[in-house]
């Protein structure tokens, strides 16, 4: 039998915990020796130098929150983020939220129920701080605008942008991943219920299948394109790459100490225009993504992880067209620049005349929104063959504070 | 490596698929020798005596899709479920739609390609005909009338019903269910394509976690309410009561003889009143499901599967509370009758006071829905003490033809 989520699990569960975050430089802690032999990744250790579900190799499932802060003092606020702290400590140890007491029978339950008997499933809780929870309408609520990052500001309005402010924003962000989408709506759900009468959901997204590999052991996932995304995206691995380009260091921002083995999240919720694609020649679209559908092989040639050549021309000009996708993405035409993405196909119906709800919920995480995210989305939503087929229509940045360390909580350097 | 989704695949697909049509008798076919070594339970038989679906373990993952037909004549509406026969008898058998031809380069793709390189995941693809396929607002479009089943109607208004029009009704639906979300959206993305000008979606509904077993080898799982569910579904291996409770007979409607072996499907896409629920103490929860929350014993007493004793009573009355769920919804207080449950878990977001948008997808079959669903839903709807916590916000009933003979398209009986 597995292990799975049962009160008996408390000793054990702390004891697998310890091991876990004895290798907790960051990522790839993988199985505890105890996981179950499924399909399911196990458990990830909750604390380290740095929070999990940044280069955690991408679970399958995710549930994206963002909140509104309701309360107006900075004490209920810390209250939120220590009680917060735990509940993410235990669900993703795969406890229930409350640990190992019994239930108060005559109370509501310390925890919603519907993740008794599943295993851990890979959860990892990601949480973040919005520019508004700093400064508000020019509010300063809870002490914190002179600690304000400042690379935290609302990302500027990018050409063809559609957003919608109800899919947009937030004080705080919670990023759900495991391999079970019940484990992840549950971590979800009793984050909301523990934030009753201090914060309160302002809007959240399900995603159903990782766009990216953040290994070099997970094979490149398919977008709603149908294409292979995310081939040239940093890898775990890559130690160089991601101390350069997602870790902030302390001399970053002297005001924003507070953030240093952190990183900055940016949410983009991109609608794709399905019947659009879908009534497109396999040339054409191939000549918009820069790639070959089958093997992802960049359109200069070879296979997928063959660098694309930008100069080999044929008869018609560049064999990857100046507008291509691949092109204008690449770290040759961004000055170097390179993301860690780990976002999310999804699929929210349709609308009224029948046309799907679907895309990518992109997510990726920077050092530096500012040089590192925001030049670059300017030229794709300016140049870009693709944008003809999409349509940003929520978008959110957020600081990511570094790992939570044993006894301590969520975000506490920046309240200290 | 596991089998995948690719197009050398098209001879070794087709031989799997007889092998596995050998034994159709519809349900259980399991895995095919090749099937990858996975949690994914590789292939189901597209042909059969049943469709597939019904009886089949349900898979982990669900897209459910009503369409409205938008053609006007019968030969337009036949050629869809010729078109569907195809594509689906491809995709189920983890290939693409078109088959193994090579993709014409300079028109769109026959296959939009986001399932490339998955295995078949367990895809099942369930087809029904809405009663507004036979008359709308009085008007016979396709010379279908006089074969209306009789028990095909639009469901009653049921006390507390909230329904929405544009989650309600439609004149076919499509049930994928797969253990992969990705290969169950691809399959509806690619129908709904395939339907371009013929048929349009209405809505659709994602279910991320199945809250029935459907056979004895599977574990109930647990609804958003955190209790179990489905504990007393009807079980694969139940012959006979499969026979009585499902299938349907040539003899129970002479109108309608082609909808022997067939089945109707009933979808309720019911909301739960998640923050009401989850501020309700454990007893008062416990209370209202009749059972208790951990092992879902009955209150009166035993383990999962012990047999609800209605008539024990403790010193404040029945130990099993007479509004208790599980005790309007037994078959003892329902004429004997039983369903074959097939329902997912949903969370579609929130709304703008930051109340999950969450619930019950219910998917039943049923044998005849006058007597094997309606006084049911009409005894819980007014009693039941759960419809404090629920509103059922969309509805529909369809027709689930028999099982697809090879060379024969879906419902060639109804036309025939």
């Amino acid at each position: 039998m597995g292990l799975s989520r049962r009160r008996v699990l408390g000793a054990t569960g702390a004891g697998a915990l310890g091991l876990a975050g004895a290798g907790a430089g960051g990522w790839a802690l993988g199985r505890t020796d105890d996981a179950p032999a499924t399909a399911d990744r196990g458990r990830f250790a909750f604390h380290g130098t740095h929070q999990a579900g940044i280069v955690t190799p991408a679970q399958d499932r995710l549930h994206f929150a963002s909140f509104d802060v309701t309360a107006t003092s900075r004490e209920d606020l810390i209250g939120l983020l220590r009680t917060w702290t735990a509940a993410a400590a235990e669900m993703t140890r795969g406890a229930q939220v409350g640990g190992d007491a019994p239930e108060p029978y005559d109370a509501p339950p310390s925890d919603t129920g519907e993740a008794l008997g599943l295993p851990p499933s890979g959860l990892t809780l990601t949480f973040g701080f919005g520019p508004t929870l700093f400064t508000k309408e020019g509010e300063d609520r809870f002490g914190l605008a002179e600690r304000q990052p400042a690379g935290l500001q609302t990302l500027p309005h990018f050409p063809a942008d559609a957003l919608r402010p109800e899919r947009s924003g937030g004080d705080l962000c919670v990023q759900a991943c495991a391999d079970d989408p019940q484990v992840a709506v549950h971590a979800i759900r009793n984050l909301s219920r523990l934030a009753f009468g201090t914060a309160v959901l302002r809007w959240s997204q399900l995603g159903f299948g990782r766009t990216s590999s953040t290994t070099r052991s997970q094979s490149t996932p398919r977008n709603l394109f149908g294409f292979k995304d995310g081939t040239a995206n940093i890898k775990a691995e890559d130690t160089p790459e991601i101390d350069r380009f997602v870790w902030v260091r302390p001399e970053d921002d002297p005001d924003a100490e507070w953030l240093a083995g952190g990183s900055y999240l940016v949410a983009r919720r991109i609608n794709m225009r399905i019947e659009q694609w879908d009534s497109t020649s396999l040339s054409e679209q191939e000549a918009v993504v820069g790639r070959d559908r089958t093997a992802g092989a960049p359109l200069s040639g070879g296979t997928e992880h063959t660098d694309p050549d930008f100069s080999r021309r044929g008869s018609a000009g560049p064999l990857i067209p100046v507008d291509a996708h691949v092109r204008l993405a690449h770290p040759a035409q961004n000055r170097g620049v390179q993301l860690l993405r780990r976002g999310y196909n999804f699929t929210d119906g349709n609308d009224e005349l029948g046309r799907l709800d679907a895309g990518l919920f992109f997510i990726a995480f920077v050092r530096d929104p500012v040089t590192g995210y925001v030049p670059m989305q300017n030229q794709l939503s300016k140049s870009d063959a693709m944008m003809e087929y999409l349509q940003h229509t929520g978008s959110a940045l957020f600081a990511v504070p570094p790992g939570v360390q044993p006894g301590h909580y969520l975000g506490q350097s920046l309240f200290t």
